[in-house]
């Protein structure tokens, strides 16, 4: 079923109305009076509804039914993924967005080649959020995950440690396992952090330590940078039960 | 370490010598006598090596040790993907040599709205086979996937079948997860076959359980062609111990 996204306050109880962008995409798919649609919040909250009216730039809806959304994942993981080169983000951003993250936290740290200064980097947010709601709207999920800048490396850190689980991914681990890390207690969030293309600093892993967070390995192989959090955020969904 | 992967008759048990694309790369790199590097089959056997001499268009090489290499997965996962639009199957035969995939099988499907002809394949699979060598390189891989297409969907499904394991991943499967699947009993061998954009029809799910696969869900949210077998992958690899 096709699937729009509105801001909460739009998703009064008995009529909607799209517009914009919606009203677009509808009339791309050529939808008619009586079809069916889902349209979400973005936030959890959902509305079965049946099209009364499509004229030029607005559809009226009829709200039949309110639910929960059950596409949302019961962990609540969130992706921390330092500054990478070319569109790498964007790919872990939509990637991780179908997997089920709950949101992607892009942060800097010592090798970072690219970091988008302060003009580009409000243009790249809009942009990023764009492919999240995207990605959101076709894998069927009823939120749109956030996608997040912090400042700093420290403040990553600190942010990441607030989850039940604070897990730092590092190459020259060998010891702890993701599983072992999983298995270790119950949890409802976890932070799942990554470094860039060239890996993180032995500095920087002994500080995400201090900070809270566990060092584990995901495997003997080098993944690269993009391909690391969606390997983790697959095992963190199938662990937890989803799959 | 820099790792070079050469045919199993060129890995002599004393002296070796790089040439082509191998001596070229080591030129780029400027590595000098006395450095050590990984010289590897391609199939799982590697000799640690010092360089004895660098010359132009050749790199001589002296054996300190054979080793078997470690960085081979446990489970021997197939990688089943039907023929998909734009470069999908090149991402997915890089990131699934990362993960560490067996082997990769393209296969046609009745709702492939792609599909190579003939003439055009045989180049497609040298390239193919090309990312998945320079991506085992990369990610450290003692054996590079072989990546092979298979002529029809029939055929995908008997082949995929030889596994101890075989495993079709369809959206409208509710009931059975992968955990139940892969939970029950032991495997060395495990097929992961997933559809095209379009996904798979009805029949062809049918078809597949007739020859002995078993349908699974991947979760409640609908993954792309190219998120799919990833995601497989990554929890197949999870669930057998790999990190």
């Amino acid at each position: 079923m096709t699937r729009f996204f509105v801001s909460p306050e739009e998703l009064t109880p008995e009529f909607l109305v799209l517009t914009g962008e919606n009203a677009q995409h509808a009339k791309v798919l050529r939808l008619k009076n009586g079809e069916e649609v889902l349209v979400c919040d973005g936030q959890g909250k959902e509305c079965l509804c049946t099209i009364s009216d499509v004229s030029p730039g607005q559809v009226s809806l009829v709200v039949k039914k309110r639910l929960e959304s059950e596409t949302e994942a019961r962990v609540r993981a969130s992706i921390y993924m330092a500054f990478s080169k070319g569109d790498k983000l964007e790919h872990v951003i939509q990637k991780a967005t179908e997997l089920g993250a709950y949101e992607i936290v892009a942060f800097p740290s010592a090798r970072c080649v690219s970091r988008p200064d302060d003009k580009s980097l409000k243009k790249k947010l809009e942009r990023w959020q764009k492919i999240a709601a995207s990605a959101a709207e076709q894998s069927g999920r009823g939120r749109i995950p956030e996608v997040l800048v912090v400042g700093s490396y420290r403040e990553a850190l600190s942010r990441a440690a607030q989850a039940d689980k604070g897990i730092l991914f590092y190459e020259n681990e060998r010891a702890t396992t993701l599983r072992m890390a999983l298995e270790a207690g119950e949890y409802q969030t976890i932070s799942l952090l990554t470094g860039p293309e060239g890996g993180l600093e032995e500095k920087e892993v002994a500080q995400a330590m201090e900070a809270g967070l566990q060092v584990c390995t995901l495997g003997r192989r080098i993944l690269r940078c993009e391909t690391a959090p969606l390997c983790a955020l697959s095992a963190v969904m199938y662990a937890s039960g989803e799959f």
